[in-house]
């Protein structure tokens, strides 16, 4: 794996940009992303090291069930915690694991612009079908509408593939404003969106104020996937299909087939479930109920704890109380 | 109109209470309150008195919308600024000028429990058909699940009508948590809530967990109305109501005959004049634009103001853009 | 008790209100306030009637304590769950038990303007000294500096006493804006302010851009208390008063005699126990603390409950850590 | 220079970590951090590369400014926008630039444990004289106090040189729970905090209940520096000093010397250039101030944008109208 692109100065990049536009200009044109996706995990030793066989692993017993694709270094994907290098590999990994009719959509967001544009270059170079650009945040204050369509448009002018914008308010405390996603949303290369803030007035305005350029919204959790169709989404990236992907997909199905009662009934019993997995106890909650439903989970990397027995019998009893465990 | 009842010593409501739970139960046993009701706005005179005849000339004109019925003081109602006398004034006026076939409920929380009765009280005297209580919160750092769920079953146990439930954080800082809305769907004088969070995961989990009580959830807001019926609510209180009252009703219809692509389109337009009567401009905004649609808006009390030039451009072009002026 | 002038119409304050300036403009000049003040709490029987006989024994063994005065319906006093005439006769029978030389300030503020007016009308009709204004908060967003300098500015010019600000943004939600209070400083008949938030920035800033107004700012809590000395506050009104008055006066003196060494220190063991009073446990925490210590406590009004066992014994423990009990 | 150890596996890290224990209880004993620093930038040229030179030079004209030290990778250098080969080698540039007798305390913290403990090292290595360890915070609602301990202990077990925490909830959204810093104060090789919350009642605690570990508490910011030293604080990190470091120098000597008037009426002063370079303007203000007194400021890099006219004009009124330009 040669990686020499990762590191080299900035000043390439930019010149390179000019032909960037060009080439985005046809790249991407109308990849259709309409469906359901897990954020997967990233599976690690118990030294804390990357474990790509069972990462192998658990795309394979994934297979049999109706994913679009899969997205790679979500935030459950532990991206943050993963090198430059291991983010590369592990999408590389991935694409060869996964047949050509899914989608791979990678993570490819860092801080900085620059980083954020080499990451991405890398990542399209081993296969991801497109990326999934995470709000830069650490000086939140000043990431202005103005800042956000810079760094977003600067990235989308140079990536080989289609960017799908990434607004997850919980852990990075910033919501990309709607004014900004409107303007975004007229980027060629830029053509859709994952919102994790749960909001559906906000997902519904985005909708509406989007929709000629066929933007694509796809909710960020489970717990308002019925809702989000309801109102306009086109799908779902959900940590809780790491463990209900068939739920999901069925649930999907209901809402494209106007089912809307029986789809009512299933997203209840999955509201308690998917907090259980998100904003209750993360991370740590999806590897563990992955173990209970054959896939490997396993630890997480440190600062990320296990989860203490106490918790695991809340986590377990979210599922039970459900009918899922 | 004698208030007598109204600042009379506590021991007599407290004596008073065993009875009350009796009455209660047969009070309240089915009260249907599905469907779309404005929380009303109080007009007042240029020197700030409330003008009666504003308010049943009002409600005359709403004669022709297929309303649920009408809530009086919920946050659009000013009631925070209203007299003790005042608040229950308003209610015997709108009872009087409302047909018997539309329900009317009065909005009679206070601060304190004791007063919170005392409120009811004389609110049912004058025939409100329930009441909406809204959550006390100036000392929300003590209003715990537990402090709730006393507060709220003391009143159902006194009140001659049903309670419904308001949470509105916007205002109060503070959400019912769902735990304590579990427990108090399971009074008998507790029909139902009113949620004006819009945080559909939320709204989705407290039917989930209360459908075998028969409780009864309403939007609080229009923005998520669509999403709301989508999860299971039966209805909607919003400010938006006031204005475009015949669309809310007609979104309504829509979801409850599967018309989703129909209801889709109408709610889409309808987000951003909402957020304009409410977050955005709040009730001086619901008030001016009540006057574009030939109610009777007027001054709010102080110390809200009127809207500036700029505020009211703002205003106007939220419902000119989406095809509403 | 006469309390008409509560309930009549708003026109004639309106009317009343040209005659207010002038008054306003002698009665203010200087009141110096100073000092340290308990915002002293309500009791109430086991009916939750107010219990004036154990409200004037409280104020006898406050005797002894060198208090600038008594603040009368700050947070403490449960000000939100008394009726409008309790409000006025809690306020005159403190004025007639506490010493002519000891500054009663009374808690005057309601949601509406005219309200507050009437309010403080009636509570400087009985013997208030200055009054302390609470910001209208229930419709906080609305409450912009230009809305709450509008308030303010006509209470002022009504109140035959000083008017002193009052910002709690732990109860209400919502900071009077700096730019505001400069603005509002220049009010002859404005005098100062009590800030409960607890950020010595903004304190600083506040002194430092009012300076020239001799406008006196008073610390809102006890952990906070010499920080507000060293940055130019003049003063406090600090729950923790009610049951450690001696040493928060001590406090006081070791600050303006330049003894900072010895005022760390015991404002290091102040902070725990006042957190304990404020944050954690609140009016209910304050009350059970003043029964250890031999004043009247006693029960809250509802909705506010009881501490349990569990934090009573929390609360013993930040008395007795820092060396108290 | 050679990085081999920086992407080495994790496993020689775990297995070095019996070894590192020993090694970190000699290396801490007693470094004394007492005193002002500021967090310096990092100067970019217009392609957005490091540019070493300037930042040497900003350091020589630092050299008259009788600071304690410097701290190199705070949130004002930028940090998270620069690559790992970056962030060292800023650090060797700056410790070969700046004379012995001051120190250099190096921004350490990365997400993850391991890629902290690494970042660590290699800074150690290269010659700073302690790490300043920010709170990982991308999983935020996950960094609970056990998990900050696990964090932090692990990382200061293998440090070679001491250990200051970093809480900074501003760019984190996370506060180290003062229960973790009382613990993580007992671990011999963490000797202090820089804390930038601003909240002087929590700095108060940390101090009190800290004192008998000798534990070192420095303001983050220089609008509450004499605040924090009349509580006992021992210094103070503040991106303000990058500018009137001269300034803060004579604030804490009149601190120390007992001038707390002087000390007051400079204080004031300092507050809202201060809020201009941190809250209100950030990074690119700090830069954007350091033109004006001769230093190299220069761009950001992306997506950090450089201010607009109308922000520069704000920005200068913070400091003209305080007396400083």
């Amino acid at each position: 794996m040669a990686l020499s692109g990762l590191f080299t100065p900035c000043a390439r990049i930019m010149a390179h940009r000019a032909l960037c536009r060009g080439l985005a200009l046809t790249a991407s044109s109308a990849l259709d992303i309409r469906g359901i996706y897990p954020p997967i995990t990233t599976p690690f030793t118990n030294q804390e090291e990357v474990d790509y066989e069972k990462l192998e692993e658990n795309l394979q017993n994934y297979n049999h069930i109706p994913f679009r694709g899969f997205v790679v270094q979500g935030s459950n994907g532990e991206y943050a915690y993963l090198t430059s290098e291991e983010r590369v590999e592990v999408v590389r990994r991935v694409r060869k694991a996964v047949p050509t009719n899914r989608l791979v959509i990678a993570g490819s967001g860092c801080e900085s612009t620059q980083a954020t544009i080499r990451m991405t270059e890398e990542m399209a170079k081993f296969g991801a079908d497109a990326v999934l650009v995470v709000t830069p945040a650490y000086y939140r204050g000043r990431m202005t509408s103005t800042a956000l369509i810079h760094h977003y448009s600067k990235v989308a002018d140079c990536s080989p593939v289609p960017v799908v914008l990434y607004s997850v308010p919980g852990n990075t405390g910033l919501d990309i404003p709607v004014d900004a996603i409107v303007t975004l949303s007229q980027h060629q290369n830029i053509i859709g969106i994952k919102d994790s803030g749960g909001d559906v007035t906000r997902i519904g305005l985005i909708i509406h104020k989007t929709k000629r350029q066929g933007f694509q919204v796809l909710s960020g959790s489970a717990s308002f996937l019925l809702a989000g169709y309801s109102i306009g989404a086109v799908g779902g990236i959900c940590a809780l299909a790491n463990v209900l992907g068939a739920q999901l997909c069925a649930l999907e199905s209901m809402c494209l087939n106007d089912q809307w009662e029986e789809a009512k009934e299933l997203q209840h019993r999955l509201i308690e479930p998917n907090a259980a997995v998100t904003r209750r106890f993360g991370v740590p909650g999806v590897k563990q109920v992955m173990e209970w439903y054959g896939y490997h989970g396993g630890p997480c990397r440190s600062p990320l704890l296990p989860l203490t027995d106490e918790e695991i019998k809340e986590l377990k009893k979210a599922f039970t109380a459900n009918g899922w465990l």
